[in-house]
């Protein structure tokens, strides 16, 4: 008892001058469900445009959808797919094909057009009107259906 | 079946003339999973500020994390409470209390000021410092736990 109390603050002066962070690495299951989250949100905001485009549109609403959308594709979800998560379970199991992890992928393209496309259309959103809103909008709907063609499960 | 081909064109036509969107309106489990998964986004870039702080300091990686929180805060979570959401199952059971759907509940302060303090975090995560970061990472986690002691159910 009295060496491990000793032991304690040592480790963490270890930890800290390394720079390593105190808390535990999320798990491979916390990863899989926060990505699951992450494009279940992006969902919900591809549906709230799609909604806006189709009947009465609300700017308002479809710049927050955007910038919510804008703000998931630039905030680092290469984090989300981190190795030790090519298989398992978070919400469900995991829809993302072996493919994505394998030496070669070209998932940072994907990434990166989807980055691009989705702060291009939080800037129309707030800049321009509903025809060109719609164009943009059918950019970036390409760009996931790019990247859920090669490394996504159907459903 | 003559009828109703023609019913369809005039049903859409009312549709369009009154604003009503084409889609059907989501479902309450689908907001409930919306909701659960954007609060699960908001965890995972709270998480990565507070390993942050706690560890190595990225600024770049604090910005993304703070951005996104900010761009949900302030992107209309209010209307994944819909009236219909007050039970059900998302991802699972629904961890809302029924008091915030209650006549006088208070959610719309608690989500005044969780916008207000997420976007303060955002602009501060660009324009100043670790020690000022986690002074306003300290204010954005009040009005988590504000929100969460009156209205969700301890898990």
């Amino acid at each position: 008892m009295k060496n491990s109390l000793k032991l304690l603050p040592l480790l963490a002066a270890v930890a800290l001058s390394q720079g390593v962070n105190a808390q535990q690495a999320p798990k491979p299951e916390q990863l899989i469900k926060w990505r699951q989250s992450a494009f279940q949100v992006v969902a919900w905001d591809f549906n709230r445009i799609k909604a806006n485009l189709e009947g009465s549109y609300n700017k308002e609403d479809v710049v927050k959808a955007a910038n919510t959308i804008a703000a998931i594709a630039n905030g680092g979800l290469g984090s989300l797919f981190a190795t030790g998560t090519e298989t398992g379970r978070g919400w469900h199991d995991t829809s993302t094909k072996p493919a994505l992890f394998a030496a070669g992928s070209k998932v940072g393209d994907h990434a990166a057009s989807f980055a691009k496309e989705s702060a291009a259309l939080a800037i129309l959103a707030v800049t321009s009107d509903q025809a060109h809103v719609k164009e943009q909008f059918g950019k970036l709907g390409g760009t996931c259906k790019a990247c859920h063609d090669d490394y996504k499960v159907k459903d």
